[in-house]
């Protein structure tokens, strides 16, 4: 079985009602946007997966049904270890922040701290300043996921090398991120980056430029594009951040976000406490639905420097 | 027994000549400079520490000896996860580069797959540019190791998060790095960032501001500085980067290099293949020596963008 060949199609990894355990499961309907079901508190039916899902050639699909009760991201913060991200790969995201699409692509990480389920709260940390003073922003993103070690490859071979595809919401401090040259402070606190519904598999996504995204915040649509806008593509990312570099499997890499972020528009939007924030990514990834939470002031003093 | 009193005042990581296993150690010898003694194969002994080093309330000391073969990272990559680094946190350093001192700490992250022991070859890929142009550059560091969950921490208490000190090469390729905004791509390479020789408690090293740091290179001086030049101080970085951001056990912060480094030289210093760099951290960390090795070529073409 070639890598990119996975015994299942659309993976969930979610708490079962049957047993109050973490399973990882196929949706028994192929259709059904699972973030939006169970946002909705319909029952979501899934076949078990037994084995190592991100391992093809341990994993089978049985037909034991479970019930989801809980929805998780399809990867576990301990999978994933650090996330990596494409900063400015849309040109039409280019060209609304006024800035040159870049020659090379635009890496930074994130620790997977930052990551939460499809239906967690995203946090906005009290820090120092005033919370509305954080400048909170959307990002819907395509994440790819790798499934195989992946170093020096070749553009034809990327693909390859693909375990598939979920989505996720980068969600972005610009107070933060426009402070200091590097981004990697404004986009690390903890809760902030949802991840999912579902991981696609790369034999049933098999071109990932023609993906759909989709961004609403209080049922106002505020983004909606698709990867055909991608700066890079996804061969050429993968080609490129392969070099020198092993991608380990359970890398996850965010691709970049389309035109249609907040702090662009006119007048500015920026998240606040209640905001109720839907990503859809399209061809079967499906929707998540995140409320958007303050935290409580913390006792540090970091920001008084 | 408070977090950052442990059983050990000067850890080591090592694989025992008796028995070809990983161990965990203080040499026997408090002066001696491990990473300088396994260069010169001279035997070094180390009393066994016990239990899990980087938990004080589990850990002892035992009167085991045991003799270094092969010295390793104080700690493994799985333990780091990813590597939190500052940038331009010297005033020495700033002045040399003719940049301003920045306002906020400058965050960025590399994987934990660049970590590399003492004595371990710095790998400069090959990647697909001629290897003399990606200017590689040597950057000695004060590397604080985190040894509880620290979030919203106070000045007053950021050094009682701290497990211990150790030292690092943060490696960098400036071609790269100067190509794009973020310093992920340039700074992720497998293999190029030495971390060690020394653990040294934070009980034992109280003051983090009196460190001296040196860096040669085939025995020519290029960095002999002092962490009383940091425009951030291990105070003020641990209280600012655990802002609404929980640093886990095992997180290490590389905290910046001083001045000296080979970009700014005239005429300028790059690693090429064969070069002996040696760099030393003081108050016990000690010295790490590594040899600059050339990957072979890849047969990725992910810079034909």
């Amino acid at each position: 079985m070639p890598p990119n060949q996975t015994p299942w199609k659309r993976l969930i990894r979610f708490i079962a009602l049957e047993d109050g355990q973490v399973h990882i499961g196929e949706p028994v309907d192929p259709q059904l946007d699972v973030g939006l079901a169970y946002h909705d508190n319909a029952p979501v039916k899934a076949y078990e997966i037994l084995g190592d899902a991100l391992n093809p050639s341990t994993a089978s699909l049985t037909k034991n049904l479970l019930t989801v009760k809980t929805l998780l991201s399809p990867l576990s913060r301990e999978q994933v270890g650090l996330v990596r991200c494409l900063g400015l790969n849309y040109a039409d995201h280019a060209a609304e922040a006024n800035l040159a699409k870049p020659a090379f692509p635009i890496l930074f990480y994130k620790p997977a701290s930052t990551l939460i389920a499809p239906g967690a709260p995203i946090s906005i940390p009290a820090v120092a300043q005033p919370v509305e003073e954080h400048l909170p922003d959307y990002e819907v993103e395509l994440a790819v996921v790798i499934g195989k070690a992946a170093k020096d490859v070749s553009q034809d071979e990327a693909l390859d090398y693909i375990l598939g595809y979920t989505g996720a919401n980068d969600v972005s401090f610009r107070k933060h991120q426009m402070a200091v040259s590097q981004w990697g402070f404004s986009k690390s606190f903890d809760n902030t980056n949802p991840l999912g519904p579902c991981l696609v598999s790369s034999s049933t996504l098999r071109d990932p430029q023609v993906v759909r995204l989709h961004c609403e915040v209080n049922g106002r649509v505020l983004q909606d594009g698709t990867t055909a806008e991608q700066i890079f593509n996804v061969r050429q990312t993968i080609a490129f951040l392969s070099q020198g570099t092993t991608l380990a499997p359970g890398t996850v890499i965010l691709t970049g976000t389309p035109k249609g972020v907040g702090f662009v528009k006119k007048p500015a939007v920026h998240l606040r406490h209640g905001d109720e924030v839907r990503v859809w990514v399209g061809n079967g990834i499906g929707t998540m639905v995140n409320k958007v939470q303050e935290e409580q002031r913390g006792v540090g003093d970091g920001s008084k420097l």
